[in-house]
């Protein structure tokens, strides 16, 4: 555990495939539930966005697989923001074993705040929200996973925090 | 249904947000189920894969969310390969709701052959399975969302057949 540690879970036996393995559809799962945590820390939790009629939706999500974990293992997600406008998120994460510093997955999303009033619009965030938002943002921490592209010969984008794995 | 379609599903009460609609993983593990089945379409079901000690590892994956889909609803996935290589294969797909043409999202993947003898490693595909993977590659048409990168201002490959949303 540290700062960014924003969730912790443990692999449950109906996320795994026939070799006891965690699915890659279900890593993907643990990242949605980390990001409704991550929704909490910024000030959005379920009670202000039904009070405010605000929610977040994932655009885009762009996931790395990089070791397989076990059922009954526990997982634990970091997260940090690694850019954001008035409207979006460039959301980071990655996934690790127990207390492990190496990661096991690593997920980036795109995430929209959307006015979910009558008529469903992407709208500005609150400036509490915002100021949250901001507070999350590391410039320090090289994400390891982002910015990559897929594509067979592997390729990134030239100008991007890119390390091929 | 065309050619193409690779697999069908209904949207499950369990796969839904408070909302009613598909939770983001959840559209993950529609294109997993896919994929599942593109590797029946290609020889390596379930007992092929038991009986020449094979697997197919998902080393990244890359989504893109585009509409939202109620449960009950019908998801339909057609799938094409971008490309392929001795070992791994480069797969999109479309997420479609019903007989609709315009997709609620698209996915592509890296995925990697692998022997899972008592060392698990990646092993070039079995000729019979390389002449599959060929028949499923088309040149003709054009993905809608491949090769994107995630970031703020929106970015995308140079070269690559790119169209932001």
């Amino acid at each position: 555990m540290n700062e960014k540690t924003i969730y912790t879970d443990t692999v449950k036996p109906e996320w795994t495939d026939y070799n006891g393995h965690l699915r890659d559809a279900f890593y993907m799962l643990i990242y949605s539930l980390a990001t409704d945590a991550f929704m909490d820390r910024i000030g959005l939790d379920d009670t202000a966005r039904r009070a405010r009629n605000r929610s977040i939706f994932t655009l885009e999500a762009h996931i790395n697989f990089l070791h397989e974990i076990k059922e009954g293992a526990k997982a634990r997600v970091d997260a940090w923001v690694l850019g954001a406008d008035a409207k979006r998120i460039h959301l980071y994460m990655e996934m690790f074993e127990g207390d492990n510093l190496q990661p096991i997955s690593a997920c980036e999303q795109m995430l929209l705040h959307v006015d979910t009033g009558s008529s469903p619009k992407s709208a500005p965030f609150d400036p509490d929200v915002a100021n949250r938002i901001n507070a999350m943002q590391d410039q320090r921490q090289q994400p390891r996973y982002a910015g990559r592209v897929i594509a067979l010969p592997s390729a990134s984008r030239e100008s991007g925090a890119v390390r091929p794995a």
